[in-house]
């Protein structure tokens, strides 16, 4: 592929600072990679916006040009990594000064010329977030418009689509009569180290749960799209997350983290730059409902944080207790679940009751079943993403509709939380830990209300592998016999 | 446990004779070993009835008494392994000389004193199963009755109880509704070498259709027990047996091996005691149905022969083509399957769709899951089914009104072949081969038309392993993504 990369910024910088950073992350693990990282240098340049306004979009567009010169058609990609203040001027001067006029009538259908990607945040409620679209719609078209969820990438979620819509037996129990709850978090165990200006600003809700988590939840939860075109999987997602209530503040438990208890983590609010009587959510705990036929009664219990016990995303769909199980002591029996782990290791696993090989009573266990497809590397989020981008696939990138409605979703919740005169103020919770007091009864409460569930084990609320440690030991016995009294 | 064992049979044999053919056939893998054979064989002595008639129990009686000398009382579990022939004068004269008098009074809920252990056949059709029992009704309470058949004693199809009634996931589609067709198959790489005469008289469908393979079948489609009480789950077992419909020798097809196509392999003709012209079936495939309201419409296909490509006992349940599968390429996703081989080797696996890693277009593969669990020693069939005798439980022997069942099913089909005049010959195939020719037409014609079916792989017919060798190294695409034309 002929591709040439473009660095932009205010900044004055020479061509070699440049490719300096460039070539400070990577790690060579061989001197085949010396040269090839060499090979990809030769393709970069920078330019310098130092200028200010049109000028600097004049630079930027000769250095295009001058890098086109003799090509016959020219498709430009704009990766855009900027605070959400600088995007209206400067999507406006890419559109006017630097969109391609090569090519493009060839181009309508795949969305190449001149896209334009951007990384979160997109806005930071419903209405800035509509203002921003406001602001692209007379410039871009929307399958010219490439919105990243580097979550989107990752090959687990990906994967969500096969196991749900390529396995009957997963496809049928898909929905409320089968499933009890479903969780996502989203959980990190560092704090805002060096960070803490940025995150005062932005809290854990938009950092994580009105974009990845809410992505996530939608991939989950959404009816078969017709096929897996971009118009069609995100009509689904947007759906799905239309049939989604507002969250409720009382459905909700609220965190920011103090010191470590041996005093060796600061709390957020050491954090430089960071008030003292910051109000900033570093963990949030929330319960959300779909109330369409499929999930309707279904707690979804979403949960993100940083400062925690551990760094963790994960998926868990927790199904129903097994609604013969009462003839089996109920001890014995786990209610079967799917854990979806998007990190640190990405992979997919069932737990299901088996009979354990006994000649004195009928034994039962929980074992869990690694359904990832081993053998392959997977590729990076990043690497999918902007592959997607450069053939104009939009079918991972997220549609202005969903934004839309995923932002319907949280901006309640965001504006009461924001809300000087409410005061609210998060519970502090010591770094390292779990999260705040108070979390173990919040989850308890939002469960669903099954006369069956209260008598299996119920895992909600708890980590995969904390799971796994304790059944990996355990063989609890079921005796299923008459045995005299 | 303090016990004595006794032989008993009209040859005459002294006591060393009797004692090595028990230690025969026992592999002695340590010195440890053979001290245990020794110590068991002194608890083993034998009781000839060459004399017949009365004289011959008082005999056994005696020696049974002068073991029990000095014992408060005296349990005795009767193993009998007897031509049926021989069954009602043997169970008589038992019940009449060799009843255990004392202890009686406390042992009526273990079903302990005077259990009678009866192996295959139990009769040769509906109406000689039922002289048969009516034989046994005045002298020994149901309760005291262990019909053995010694599939019911494998961990496997244990296991079966604990995957349908323990777990939520597999609960819920097991029903016509989400299982395209079930198959059971028994074979054999074998003939009938040496025993050609007994097999002449009985057939496959006695051998091994009407017992084990019906046995298994009603494990798989009965409505949950109570309990895992014998009399909840010999009570379930018979009601779904009742709903079974009789076997039409319309959906049968039936063959008698010939010889090898090298001519290594004798043709069953060949074996000594074996009429030239006989019709004995030594190969069927069955369809069957049962048509109650979880499983109308299900074909269930029932296979069992001597003489074929290999050695398999193998339950498959195949479940229907994705609903949502259309979205995919059809070619790459199979249909969901759970295959429990209960021989050679004993295991449960879940055969699902999952996504490959790719960065060029979306792929899937079927990956097979091993449900089993492992880490303990399988005990032996026998084992399991002696010592439930021992114990008194009779939850995995045969209760009369399943055996009643299951004759009702199996007799028509039976009486059919039977009959002389209307002289149907079963179609010759060649040793070591897949069956009779017209098989695979035979299964195509009998499989559950479903629109959905045809599009994608199905399996049907074909061995677990045969798939596996398949799926191992493919990895088909799916392209789901819009690409330009």
């Amino acid at each position: 592929m002929d591709f040439k990369i473009v660095g932009f910024a205010p900044d004055e910088m020479s061509h070699d600072s440049f490719l300096n950073i460039i070539r400070a992350p990577i790690k060579l693990e061989s001197p085949r990679f010396a040269e090839q990282l060499e090979q990809f240098c030769q393709r970069c340049s920078y330019v310098s916006g130092h200028e200010g306004g049109e000028k600097s979009f004049d630079v930027l567009r000769t250095r295009l040009e001058q890098l086109g010169t003799g090509k016959k058609e020219q498709n430009r990609l704009f990766y855009m990594a900027l605070p959400p203040s600088i995007f209206p001027s400067m999507q406006e001067g890419l559109k006017k000064h630097c969109y391609s006029k090569r090519g493009a009538s060839r181009i309508i259908h795949r969305a190449f010329n001149g896209v334009f990607q951007i990384e979160k945040p997109f806005g930071h409620d419903l209405e800035s977030s509509r203002e921003l679209q406001r602001a692209l719609d007379p410039n871009w078209r929307e399958d010219e418009i490439f919105r990243v969820d580097h979550y989107l990438g990752k090959e687990v979620v990906n994967n969500l689509l096969v196991l749900r819509f390529g396995n009957e037996i997963f496809g049928a129990i898909w929905n409320a009569r089968h499933i009890d709850s479903i969780e996502i978090s989203i959980t990190e165990a560092g704090g805002a180290e060096g960070r803490g200006s940025y995150f005062n600003g932005v809290g854990a809700i938009r950092d994580v749960m009105q974009n990845h988590l809410t992505q996530i939840l939608a991939l989950l939860t959404m009816e078969r799209p017709r096929s897996f075109s971009a118009d069609d999987l995100c009509a689904e997602k947007a759906r799905v997350l239309d049939w989604m209530l507002p969250i409720e503040h009382l459905d909700t438990i609220i965190g920011q983290y103090g010191k470590s208890p041996d005093g060796n983590k600061p709390a957020f609010k050491d954090e430089e730059d960071v008030p003292n009587d910051s109000r900033c959510v570093t963990f949030c705990a929330a319960v959300g409902h779909i109330e369409n036929e499929r999930w309707a009664g279904v707690p979804f219990l979403l949960k993100a944080g940083k400062a925690l016990n551990e760094s963790l995303t994960e998926i868990k769909i927790n199904f129903k207790p097994s609604t013969n199980a009462t003839i089996f002591s109920t001890r014995a029996l786990c209610s079967n679940t799917m854990t979806i782990r998007v990190q640190p290791s990405e992979g997919v696993f069932l737990r299901i009751n088996t009979s354990v090989p006994s000649l004195t009573a009928q034994q039962t266990s929980a074992m869990d079943l690694d359904l990832t497809y081993h053998g392959r590397e997977i590729p990076e989020a990043y690497e999918v993403l902007l592959l997607d981008a450069l053939k104009g696939d939009e079918a991972r990138s997220v549609r202005g509709d969903e934004l839309d409605a995923s932002w319907k979703i949280w901006t309640p919740l965001l504006h009461y939380l924001d809300d000087e005169s409410a005061g609210v103020r998060p519970r502090e919770y010591a770094y390292g830990s779990h999260g705040p007091e108070g979390l173990e009864e919040f989850i308890a409460s939002h469960q669903r209300k099954s006369s069956e569930g209260s008598k299996q084990r119920n895992n909600m609320g708890k980590s995969f592998r904390e799971d796994v440690s304790q059944t990996g030991t355990s063989s609890l016995t079921t005796n299923a016999k008459d045995e005299p009294p």
